[in-house]
């Protein structure tokens, strides 16, 4: 499959995909330090209220990009439980 | 909760939450491009080499980015398969 056409758009996806992986990296930098905190500070790992607020949030965001607002949500569910499961590795005394 | 510790690396999440979304906004747009052209040209869906490829991608950038290269194949994963999904639909003649 060389058709020129999908070359080109296979380029700006792979571009798209470099800075998505980057967020994501400084992301989970910053949700290491909230595990950390948390547990310094006894605090629960998940926080259902939060998360409400986060997916409320994204939703309306999703709506205003033209993205299914569904899928966000789907893709906060998927960040947040990496997220907890670093936390909870964190709780447990893990240092990874 | 209201420590303002927490308090600040949640707006910086939010911060990140709004680009990685506004991203993903556009890299779907050019997934339904690509669709739209796999489907005129009788391309299927799904593309194994391509997603090796874009895997091995990530995976090494997630490693110069400090991300899990697990994590980095899930995110891959995760969003390929909403793709084809997608792409799926478009073959069988649906707009959405």
């Amino acid at each position: 499959m060389s058709d020129p056409e999908l070359t080109r758009m296979r380029a700006s996806i792979d571009n798209l995909d470099t800075a998505l992986i980057c967020l994501l990296a400084e992301r989970f930098k910053i949700t290491k330090e909230v595990g950390l905190l948390k547990a310094a500070k006894g605090m629960p790992p998940a926080d259902l209220e939060r998360e409400t607020q986060q997916i409320a949030r994204l939703r309306q965001l999703a709506e205003q990009s033209n993205l299914d607002p569904e899928f966000a949500e789907k893709f906060l569910n998927f960040i947040v439980s990496e997220v907890v499961r670093h936390h909870e590795r964190i709780a447990q005394g893990g240092a990874r």
